[in-house]
């Protein structure tokens, strides 16, 4: 069975100062600290992606460009990753990709898109009542999800890992 | 918002072994060990259970034992936590305590109950369909929910965490 790692992106700047442009927000330096952290402990525990495709928004590509920097697999920004995108685009990615049992696939994005999509890959139509997320994900955190190599993932994979930095690093 | 930690019991004696009375199936030494391992990370990271409520079953009585040993709290046999134990007997209890902030419990038992229990929990009615399960609890792994402080927590708790020993220790 394939696997699918979605991570959000690290702690940012607050969001009032980049008003005129959110898509150019950095991450802070404490949030650059500890995302790399997390890529290390990723790191060492064997985790490799092929590829990680990003959000092109500037925290999450920060986020990826970190991930990668740390050796763990080389980088594609992909823009239904950036916020309100939709699930159906990754579909159509998947789609044209061959999978195996040794295939690991990473996202980095945002909330709350991170979860509702794994909400879709995981209960199919089956996602929760508007305001009650069943799913937190931190910053920096980290979902891992079980993928078929075959067929549609709409329904079928499943939840092995979800994690905030504080109880991985 | 109050938490509530569910444990799997440790890797335990082939099932063949103990067919007369799989209650008194114990954790190998293997299992011993990781599953102490997993009860000191619990600690490094200041977690503490008041109290280890666990199924009366031998594995996941030595489990317990060890998070007790390890210093994460008190133990209360608990006879609803053996397999195929109602969710609502435990829900009966969880009526009679006082929940704060500070509150953080633990559970201590088998798979697939204790996947199940947190479905309800946090999704309520919203099972998943039979052999489709959405949640991978591994042996010695950990499950993260929030807890409402008062009302039912069922459908209104959050996932934060769910860990298999290997992203742990």
């Amino acid at each position: 069975m394939a696997t699918l790692y979605l991570i959000r992106h690290g702690l940012a700047a607050p969001r009032e100062e980049y008003v005129a442009n959110d898509t150019v927000r950095p991450l802070t330096e404490a949030g650059t600290e500890k995302t790399r952290a997390v890529a290390q402990r990723l790191k060492d525990f064997g985790l490799r992606f092929n590829p990680i495709l990003t959000s092109p928004l500037k925290r999450a590509y920060q986020t990826a460009v970190i991930l990668q920097q740390e050796g763990l697999g080389s980088l594609e920004i992909f823009p239904p990753l950036a916020p309100d995108g939709q699930l159906s685009h990754w579909l159509d990615w998947l789609g044209q990709q061959t999978l195996t049992d040794k295939t690991a696939l990473a996202l980095v994005g945002h909330e709350p898109d991170l979860s509702q999509w794994v909400e879709q890959l995981v209960w199919g139509d089956r996602n929760s009542e508007p305001g009650a997320e069943p799913l937190i994900l931190k910053k920096a955190g980290v979902i891992g999800l079980t993928l078929p190599n075959q067929g549609s993932p709409v329904g079928t994979c499943q939840l092995f890992w979800l994690t905030p930095p504080r109880f991985l690093v």
